[in-house]
C-alpha cells in the first residue's frame, strides 16, 4: 500500500526470466533486458538528433524504461498464446491495462497517479519515440538471440527470433538511427567469429618454435 | 514432426519453473511437479482402495501423469491475469485445447491421436479419479509452499498459496484419503521444527562436559 | 514417522541430480527423469496395445513410476563403482532392499506395507511391463545424451551412454514399440540440426535485400 | 571496433554481479542495479517537481542510466581497497576516467565522442540531479540488503550496507523526495513481516474447525 | 593415458558437490573442502610445532590435499549406505584402493608410480599427521554445517553432523591444536549472531533522532 | 577477531569467482584453484626431484597453498586496471601488501604472527620452489581457458588467456618438470577431440546393421 510496493515491484523485474528455459549461455531477466533497450534507446535519439530531428528525450526515456513494465502483472506468456487468437489477444491487452490502472490507483499517491498511468501506456507508437523504441526493443533482442547461435545453442527458436529481429528493424530502415545500425553495427557483429579449435594446435606450435 | 517432438517436448517440461523468482530455497519444474503429484494420487488411490472404493487406476495415472502438459504450449501464467475476467479464463482454457489438439494432429499418427486427446483432457472432474488429482495436486503445492515458509520466506505469496492448499483439500474432507492426510500427515507436517540455534551452543556444552 | 516422511521423500527426488557435474546444457534430477521415463512407458504401452498385446497399465505405471525411488537411500553411484566387482555389486543391491524394506516398515501403516514393498522391487523383469520400463529407461537417457552432443558437450562419456541406450534398446528389438521407436523417432532425432553459423549471414542479405 | 563493441559491452553489465558470493536470497547486477536507480530516480524527480523544483530530466536519466557504466573496466572493487588509502582511491579514480575515455575514443564515431565523455562523467555532484542520484542509489541498495537482512542472511555487511545508506540518505533530508521517502515509503518497509511459523498451525486449526 | 588425465581429474573434483541438494546457502565442492583442509591443517599443525611436536610438513600436506581424490572414482556415496554393513564397507573400501591403483598405473610414468600409490592411501592414521588430517576434516565439516544452521536451514541432518563433527574432534582432546580449537576458536564461532531484525527498526529510529 | 575469522575467511574463498561473468561451462572459484595449483605444483616438484633437484616441499606447499589468499581482500580486479599504469599496480600491491598485515595483527595470536606474516608474502621468486609455483598458476590456466574453448566459447579472453599460459611456461622451459609438461602433458591436452556430431550418425547405423 504506496510506493514500497512500487519499489519493491521492481525487484520483481529482477527475477521474470525471458523465455525461461531457453537460454544456455547468457540468461536475460526483464529489469536487465530494460536497461540495456534504454542505453540502445539512448543512442539511436543521440543519431537521431545529429541528422538534425528533435528529439524529446523525457518521452524517449519513459517509454524505454516502462515499456514491460506490465509484465509484474502478466509474467511471461508465450508470444504463440497471446496471438494465438485475435480475440485473445485483444482480451489480454485490455486485462494487462485494467491490472496496471488498479496498481497505480491502489499504490500512487492522488497527485502522481495521472503521471504514472501515462507512464505505464503502451509505448510504441508512431512518434519518433515510439519509433526509437521499437528498433531499440528489436536490436537488444537481436543481440540476446545472436548470443546464443554464435555459442552453438540448436534451438530453433533463437534462429526465428534474430529474423523476427532483423526483420522488424528493416521496417523502420527510413530512420538514420536505423541505416547507421545497417551500415556500421550490423556488419560488426556478423563478424565476430568463433575461435577456430585448430588454431590453437598450430598457435601453441608457434609459439614454441618461435622461442627455440 | 512425428513422436519425437512428443518426446522431445517432455525436457521442455524439465525447464518450466512453477512461480518462477518466487522460490528461494527449492525451485520446482512442472516435470517434478508431474512426477510427485503422481506418486501421492498412487498413495491416495491406495487408502481409497482400502476402504472399498473401486480405483480406475489406468485413468488415475493418466490424470496425474497428464495434467499440467498443456503448460508446454502456454507457460507460466500468473494467476490472477488467468481469473482477472471470467471471459479470459474461458478464452484462456478454449485456446490451451485449441493448441493441445492442433499439436496432437501435428505430431501423433493417426491411430493414436483419439486416445492422446483423451489423456490431455483437463482431468480434475466428480469422478472419484478427478477429485484424487484434485487434492494430490493440492498436497504436494502444500508441500511446496510449507518447505519455504519453514525455511523462512518472508513473500506473502506462500502463506497464500498454503492456505488456498488447505482449503481446497478441505472441500473433500469427506473423502477416506483427505480424511487419512488430515489425521496422520498434516500434523507431522506442522510438528516439523526449526533447529533453535540456542540449543547449538547448550548441546556442545553437554557434549564437552560428558566427555570430561 | 508416517507417510508424510513418504511424501517429504519425494522432493528429496527433486534434488538429485544425474550424473552430477557432467550436464553443460540442461541437468536432470531423478524426479524428472521418472516423470519423462512414466510418460514414454505410457507410449510404448499405447503402441503395444495397438499391436494387441494386453497391457496391465496398473503394474507398468507402478515400475515406471518407482524404477529410481530407492536412489533415495543410497545416492548417486558411480556405475563403475556399483559394477567394479560381482560381490560388491550384489552386495549392493542387498543393502539398498534392506534399506527400502526398513523405511517401508518403518513410515508405512501395517495395512499398506504389503503394498509398497511390491511396489519398491526391481521392475525390470521378463514381462511386457518389465521390457516396456527396460526400453523407456534408455530412451530418456538417449534423449538426455542426444542433448549435450547436439550442442557440443565434448566429454567423451555423453558418446558411450549414448551408444549403450542404443544397444539396449535394440536388445529389445522384437518389440512392436521398439520397431515403432527404430522406425519413426531416431530418425527424426537424428535428423536435427546445428543452426549452422554461415547461413545467418546469408538469411540476413537477403531479408536485406528483398526489402530494398 | 565500433558501436557494436559498446552495445556488446551491455551484456557484460548482466554479468557483474553486486558483492558477489554475499547475496545468498537475491543476487543484484550492475544492469538491473541501473535499471532500478534510474527508476527510483524518475519517482523522486517526480516528487522534486510536484513540489515546485525544475528538473532537468534529460540529465537526470543520463546520470542514473550510466552511473556505473565505468564498472564494465573495472570489475567488482572491494570499498576497503578502494577507500583504503586516499591516494589509492585517487589514483583509481583517475584510471577509471582514463579508461573509459580511452574506449569512448576507440569505439566511438567522432561526431559522438563529445556526448558521451560527457555522459560517463562522474554523475553525483550538487546539483539537484546530482542528489537525486545520490539518493535514488542508496535507495536501491537499501532495498538490497534489507531483502536479505529480512530473509535471515546474518552476514553482518548487510546490516553495515543498510546502516550506510539510510545515513547516506539522511543527508539529503531537505529534499522533498527524501521528506516522501522518510514518511511515505521507508514505514512500510520497516514493516514488512516475516510470517510467523506459530501461526500457520493456528490458522490451519481454524481453517478446519470451520468447516466442521 | 598420461598426466594429462590426472590433471583434467582435478577439475572433475570442482564439480563433485558435498551432499549434493542438502546445502541451501553456501554449497561445497570437494576441491573447495580439499584446499580449506589443507589450509586448516596447516594452522594446526603450527600450533603443534609451537608446543614442541616434531610436524613431518612434507607427510602433512600430502595427507591434507589428497585425502578425499579416490572420490572421483566412486563420487558421493551416502555415508548410511557406506555403513549399512561392515562386510559392504569393507568392500567399498576395497573396490575404492582397487580404482586408486588401477588409475596410477594407468596414467602415471613408472617412475612416479611407487610415489603416487603411497600419496593416495588413506591418511588418517596414528601419527601425528594422521590425528591433525582427522580433526582438520572435522573442523571445515563444522563450519559448513553451522553455516547452514546459523542461516536458518532446518534439515536435521546438518544438525546430526554438526554433533558428529564435535564428537570426534573431542576424541582428540589431548591435542594442543584441539585444546586451542575449543577454548579460542569454538567459542567465537558460537558467538556468532543473527542480526535481529526488530534491531532494524530501532536503529533506523536512532539515526534518525541524532540527526535532527 | 581471532583464528575463527580466518577459518571464516576461508569459505570466503569459496565464493570468489575467477573472470566472473565470463566462464559458461565450468566456474572455477579461488579455493578451487588454489586446491589445483597445489596439486600441480605437487606433481611438478616431484618430477624436478626425480630429477635431482633439492625441494623444500614445507616452502612449495605454503607458497601454492596461499598464493591467492589475499584475494580475499581486494576481490576480483580486472587485470587490465592492475596494470593500467605502473604506479597504480604499486600502490595496489601496497595495499594488499597493508592489508593483509593488518588482518594478521588483528586476529592472530602473537606466537603466529611472524609465521602467517612470512606465509602470505608474495610466494613468486627466483627460487625453485618460486618457480614451480609460477609454472603451476599458468597450468590450472591453461586447463581453465582450454576447457572454455573446446566447448565453444567464443570470447576472445579466453584465447588471450590460453595464449599468455603458455608463453609464461616456456619462459621456464629450462625446467625438468617444464620439459616433462611440453612432451608429454600439452601433445596430449591438444589431441582432446570435439564429439563430431556426423559420428553419430554413423555409430547408430553401424550398431542397427551388426545386429540384424
Amino acid at each position: 500500500m504506496g510506493i514500497h510496493q512500487y519499489f519493491k515491484s521492481l525487484s520483481d523485474m529482477e527475477k521474470l526470466y525471458r523465455c525461461p528455459g531457453k537460454f544456455k549461455y547468457d540468461e536475460h531477466t526483464v529489469a536487465a533486458h530494460s536497461f540495456k533497450v534504454t542505453k540502445i534507446a539512448q543512442f539511436l535519439g543521440t543519431v537521431e538528433e545529429h541528422h538534425g530531428k528533435t528529439v524529446n528525450w523525457k518521452v524517449l526515456y519513459e517509454k524505454a524504461l516502462n515499456h514491460d513494465y506490465p509484465e509484474i502483472f502478466t509474467g511471461d506468456i508465450k508470444t504463440p498464446v497471446k496471438y494465438a487468437s485475435a480475440e485473445l489477444n485483444q482480451l489480454f491487452i485490455q486485462v494487462e491495462e485494467e491490472m496496471t490502472q488498479k496498481f497505480v490507483k491502489a499504490e500512487f499517491p492522488k497527485e502522481y497517479q495521472e503521471i504514472y498511468l501515462e507512464r505505464f501506456k503502451e509505448g510504441k507508437n508512431d512518434s519518433l519515440e515510439g519509433c526509437i523504441l521499437s528498433v531499440a526493443d528489436k536490436v537488444d533482442l537481436l543481440y540476446e538471440s545472436f548470443g546464443e547461435i554464435q555459442k552453438g545453442n540448436p534451438e530453433p527458436i533463437f534462429f526465428e527470433i534474430y529474423q523476427e529481429a532483423v526483420s522488424t528493424i528493416l521496417k523502420f530502415k527510413h530512420m538514420d538511427c536505423v541505416k547507421f545500425f545497417l551500415e556500421h553495427v550490423l556488419p560488426d557483429l556478423l563478424n565476430e567469429k568463433f575461435i577456430p579449435h585448430s588454431e590453437l594446435n598450430e598457435m601453441t606450435q608457434n609459439l614454441i618454435a618461435d622461442i627455440q
